[in-house]
């Protein structure tokens, strides 16, 4: 696999607003987008540091994926996404290697790039994204 | 604060060997170090991936630090660490702010960088981490 660098890191938070305001006011980025993804039932937060984007996460659903996660583990990171060459090539070789995909193929996922999950019990407990921009 | 990026991504496995076959095997990714850090009961394996490394975190005594995030959280991302200019003038400044310091004054970490810790009760449930270069 042909990872480039870091694409973002995806945090779960209760408060959108209150977490916004921590990143900007007491660390001092710049959120530089705000989202909401209905089928993903959140509402994100987009900072970039570097090389690598952190996402905050509301849930506006509890039934809803970052929902759940709050409920069970608490507010922290949810996923680590990775910026790839080749995605499609990707999945197909972590498929023959066994790995749990949570997509099989790669679907559109937030500013336009090509996503697709990994499921955490194939990678040693971090849900983990592979991203493409094309 | 001056961030100018994510040192790395700090993350707590239950077997230190079998998850750097994982990151070097099916990532594609290369360990470049591994080292046991007495003082906080873990081994670690180190991986750059662009501006950014993956520290992995072993435990060497179920009632360390990661030992005890694992026993509650299972595997997972355990801490972001971010690359700062100027570790003590930021830590002062977080301190006027009222953010729980875990690290009062910047200590010696990994790879010689100089560290602090902020109390993820302050941050929005993140375990944040200050580094810098001297």
């Amino acid at each position: 696999m042909d990872i480039s660098h870091i694409e973002h890191i995806g945090i779960a938070v209760k408060d959108l607003e209150a977490s916004i305001r921590f990143y900007e006011d007491v660390l001092g980025l710049t959120c530089y987008a705000i989202a909401e993804v209905a089928d993903q039932k959140v509402k994100t937060a987009f900072f970039q540091v570097g090389q690598t984007k952190v996402e905050l996460l509301e849930s506006t659903d509890p039934e809803g994926p970052i929902g759940k996660f709050i409920e069970k583990k608490g507010e922290g990171v949810h996923h680590m996404a990775f910026a790839v060459k080749g995605i499609e090539q990707s999945l197909a070789r972590l498929d023959e290697k066994g790995i749990r995909l949570i997509d099989q193929k790669p679907r559109k996922g937030a500013e336009g790039l090509d996503i697709a999950f990994l499921h955490p019990k194939s990678t040693h407990g971090v849900l983990m994204e592979l991203c493409e921009k094309k």
